[in-house]
Formats: structure tokens, sequence, C-alpha cells
């Protein structure tokens, strides 16, 4: 999508093969930088150190990560050496340990002397395949947008997301946003309500960021104002992305997705989930019961960075210093309260037999 | 409560009724710090600048603020004119006006020379009374905590608050908190979940302080979690404050009440708002249709203030430097989603027949 006019990718390889360019989100939304990577090395620490994040495109940084690896040695113990290190970066990411598998599988079989090559082109398939599976997605959220607008009769279609499903998460497009771009860049006025989405403020930080790169309209509100909002009819629907989806349709997304979701049954608001079928789980069926949520560090709840009046980023305490905080990561929304998941394979009911129809190579017998 | 093991209120005239004590509420909770009030426009200060806030000790902080004005000046003048610079500083605070007007009239009928005395002691008796009032909500409040253990049968009782409704908010025991306090001291054992409540984060940095400094058990979430927490049976009951209730029971209350009313409902739990008569409105029927809603300014939103790892407060943005914001203040729990107001009269139920019942006097024919 475009940065100050200019379309991007989240990352992009070098004219000359040499080596890979990505954002530096851990700068945003206060600044705009780009990182070289030359090495392994540099791609394990990208994704170790968050400079790159989000399912998708972690997988894809591995990739080129295997390519920077293969230009610089391209001997089966440096295959295999590079491999390791790169998934040892975030160990839980379903897709790392995916595009690591790929790639070393098809790397493999190739000779030496080709592999470079043939990792560069192999890296920018996935990347590629991934922009069309959020494209896709973007297509049949894009008919839930007009289909609002012509409930409402006018614009602007408000839509409420959580959290970053955002392009910065994916390579291009992103999931929940998909649908969100391909309705402002086809002239529907669309108006995003983004939630902060506390501990990590994803959603203030870089949703938020790249809505207004793109000159999408939008406006940051607090966690809590999501069911103020509906209950004054500000929003006409909600999209969100998921972490993981269960066979039955229970979706476990960022931490506070479960509340904004009452809030939209409690007021009659549609409330679509953006979910690629790599993120939903054949093996799974209850949810709240089986999906394990992270808790992650204290630090995320009690401390926040920011910029100062002058430029310069500071970490503040913003609890007592002896109160204990806990941070649950994510939740589980119930299919039940879910209005639909939005695949590439067109928008479908949140049920078990909805999902075993539309994915039936996928349902676990 | 107690601070650092010493009982204490949130404001106390000096022994020689030439000065008044507050704490210094902006400056936690990261440090304990007391103003002295020696005239009028140090009071008004006080209350415009959020030195003291909430409504009950807003309006023993006027209270007191004549009082000071009376040792300055008894004329006829200088009340009526100190009387309007207080009225002036948080315009739309209801206890404020009340409490004025209660000191405005009983001073009026009585002497110059008497007005200094008699205006200490009755701003002590405004505070007495509302610790009273605040103690009975504990009492009946204690019996729901009490009932809570029993169904367990055993503890902790596990209590979701938001905001600050505590005794920082008052001039003792709060009334969200007053339950609390009370079973605390009784030695049940009780856990609360607090809040942090976006954006002015008053369950973080003063009911999580307050909680700690009493030595209550407590953890800081984020306004996001408290679906969670309860889906997975960490919540016994939710104890919440109101700025204004309806004679039908609507509850507004600070930002996010709502998502965690539903919430609660979703799960069974119950959810019990403690309602002092006088911020029940008796003049309103329907919350979400008739109560306005104050939005304040976006940076609350945008910005957040905390302290740096080396002992300074700093204030940062958090989102991007040209993404709007809007900032609801409060939002609408509908009576449907409560389980029973904790009035100074009993635990009601929150309907119009229950609150006519329990406050005749009070029906609006």
């Amino acid at each position: 999508m475009r940065i100050d006019g200019k379309p991007h990718r989240s990352i992009w390889p070098h004219d000359d093969l040499k080596a890979v360019e990505i954002i530096d989100q851990t700068k945003l939304p206060h600044r705009f930088t780009t990182l070289t990577l030359v090495n392994v090395q540099d791609a394990a620490r990208a994704i170790k150190d968050m400079h790159v994040r989000g399912a998708p495109l972690i997988g894809v940084t591995a990739a080129y990560g295997l390519a920077l690896a293969m230009l610089a040695d391209p001997s089966d113990a440096n295959l295999n050496a590079s491999a390791e290190i790169l998934l040892a970066t975030r160990p839980t990411a379903v897709n790392l340990a995916w595009a690591l598998k790929v790639m070393r599988g098809y790397l493999s079989g190739e000779k030496p002397r080709d592999r470079c090559a043939k990792a560069f082109a192999r890296a920018a398939e996935l990347a590629n395949e991934d922009v069309a599976l959020c494209a896709s997605i973007g297509d049949h959220g894009l008919t839930l947008i007009q289909a609002a607008l012509a409930r409402k009769g006018g614009g602007p279609v408000n839509i409420l997301t959580h959290c970053n499903a955002g392009w910065l998460a994916t390579v291009d497009w992103g999931t929940a946003t998909a649908p969100i771009y391909k309705a402002h860049d086809a002239g529907i006025p669309v108006h995003v309500f983004v939630d902060e989405t506390r501990p990590r403020n994803q959603g203030a930080s870089l949703t938020a960021w790249e809505l207004g790169q793109h000159g999408v309209s939008h406006t940051v509100i607090v966690d809590n104002a999501g069911g103020h909002v509906m209950q004054h009819g500000g929003i006409d629907l909600v999209i969100v992305g998921t972490d993981r989806t269960t066979a039955s349709g229970d979706v476990c997304n960022k931490i506070g997705t479960y509340l904004k979701a009452l809030a939209a049954k409690d007021n009659g608001i549609p409330f679509f989930v953006a979910a690629p079928s790599p993120s939903i789980d054949f093996a799974l069926d209850d949810g709240v019961a089986e999906i394990p949520i992270e808790t992650r560090s204290p630090e995320e709840v009690t401390h926040i960075a920011g910029m100062t009046a002058d430029g310069r980023i500071e970490r503040v305490l913003i609890t007592p210093a002896l109160s204990p905080a806990v941070n649950y990561a994510f939740d589980v929304t119930p299919a039940r309260l879910v209005t639909g998941l939005i695949t590439e394979r067109g928008v479908i009911a949140a049920t078990k037999a909805a999902l075993a129809s539309a994915f039936p190579e996928r349902v676990i017998a």
C-alpha cells in the first residue's frame, strides 16, 4: 500500500539480489525507516527483535533470510544451520516453521550453485502468494462493505477494527484491512474506528499509521470506547483479523476482540473476521477450552513507550511500582458472536458445516 | 483508608483550622504528596487542576474552600464571590453546586463573626456524612462478597472493578471499593482485578495504588482483558461505580463499563453498581438516549504521562502525529445488564419499581 504517496510492500529484495529491505516497525508510528538485511543473522535479528511482525511477514522474512544465507554459502551444512537459526527466533510462529520447511525442502533438491538464485525466486513466490491471498480476502470483504453502503443508502461506511491485521503484518493489503483498502481504492467512502489495542497499541501505532499513509479516513479510540460508539449508531460493521480459528469457527485474536464482538451482537452490528485459510486450525474445535492463551511480560502493561514533545522516544511506568499486572495476549470469540469469516474462498458462516464445506481437503476425520 | 500503614482521609483540616490538607492526586501513583490549602484560591485551583477529583471529594473541598474564604473575610460580599469562584472550577459537577448551595445557605443565616468556625464545622459534617454514606454502601456490598465466598466455598473472592470509584474519589471508603475494604478488614480473602481504564488510567494509577497501600491483593489488567478473565472463571463478581444512574436503573459510568457488563452477562457473573443515592437522577429514564456523554480532549488518547527509569515524569505521544482521535468519557450500561445497585439503603434491583420503592421521596411524578 502507499506510504507518503508511494506504493510499498513490507519487505522487498534489492534489484541486485544481494540484500533485502524491510520497514523497521519498531520505529512506527513516530519514524518511517527501513533496514537493510544482508545476511541470515540480520534476518534472524529482524524477526526476533520484532522489526518485522505478523505471521505472514515473518514467514516471508525467514524465506528471504534463507536466500541471504545461500548468497554467503550455498552448502547443505549452511542451509540446515541457517534454517535452524531462523526457526529459533519465534518458536511458536506457525508461518515461520511452514515457510522454512517449504524453502528447505525445495533448496535441498537443488545444486548448491543454483541455490541462491532459486531461493530468491522462491521467496518472491511466497511473498506474491501472500499478496494474492490477502487481495482475495479484500475482494470478498469488499462485497460486505458495498452491502453496508447499500443498506445505509450513503457513505461513509463506518468500520471498527482491532489491533493490526493490516498490510504491515503481511506483505501487502493485510487481512482485516484488505476489504477497507479495496473499498477506498474503489472510491467507496469508508471511515475506520481504530481501537488502540492495549497493551502493545498495535492499533494506534500501526493500523492508524498505515491507514493514514494510504489516505484512509480514520479515528483512533481507546479500547473502552467501541461499545459506546456502537450503541449510538457509529459503526456499520466490524472487521478484525485472527491468529487462529477453530474448525467450529471460534476465533482467537488479540485480547479485547471478544468484548467488541459482544458489543456488536448487543447492537445488531455485523462482526466479520478476515481469516486466511492458513490461520484456520481444523485440529481444534472448542476455542475457549482448547486454545492456549499466551501470557506475555507484565511490563507491556506497566510500561509504555512514546515520543516526547522534543522528539525523544521514552519508556515510562504507568502503574504503581508495587502493583502486579498480568498480560493475556489473546482471547477467544465464540463462533456464536461471529457473523462470518472472510476467507480467500469467500465469506462463509462461522460454523463447522460451512468451514468443512469450504475447505473439504482440510477436514480432519 | 491506610497509606503506608497509617489511616488517612482524602481531605482534612489542620487542627488550628487555619488550613486544609489534601492529597495531590495528580502525582499518584508515582509520588505521595499532600498540598496545604490556605485560601479560597488554593481550593479553587485544587479542584480545577484536578489535584482532587471525584464528585464527593470535589463537593467537600469546595465546602472547606468556603471555610477558608470566611477565615480571610467573613463578609456577605466575600461569601458570594468565593462561592462563585469555586462554582466556576468544574461547572458540570453536581456535588460541587450542591455543597456550595448548602454551605452558602447555611452561612448567610449566620453572623459574619461566627461564619468561619461554623463553616469549618459544617464542612466537617459534610465530610462525615459522605464517609457514613460510603461506609453504609460498604456494609451492604459486604453481604454480596460474603455470598460469593459461600457460593465458592473458599477464597479468594475475585472482584473486577473499573476506573476509580475508590476512597480517593470520596472522603473515605469509596463507593465501589467500600465493600472490598469492608471485606478485607473483616478478614475475607479478596483479590481485585483492576482495569487500567484508558484513557486517563484512573484504575491503574489510583485504584491499584489505594488498594496496594491498604494491603488489598490486586492485579492490574488492560481494559481488553476482562472478558477473557471472566470466560476462564477468574471473576466472581464485578463492582463498579456510577456518575449518574437513571430512575429505571441505566448506569452511566466511565467509558468501557458497558463492555465489562456485557462480558459479565455472557458469563453469568453478577454485575453490581455502587450507587449512592445522590448519583441517582430520578428525572431521567432512558440512559442511552437521555444522558449526554462528555467528549474530552483527544490528547488524553494520543498522549500519556508516566515515570522514566530515572524518576522523571514524561508525557509521550503514542499515536501517529497525523491521526485524529476521539475521547468519549463515559458510556451507559442498560439496566438489563445490571444485577443490582448497592445503595446506602441496601442492594436493590436496577428497575424503576425497585428504585421508586427504595427512594419514594425522590420519585418525580
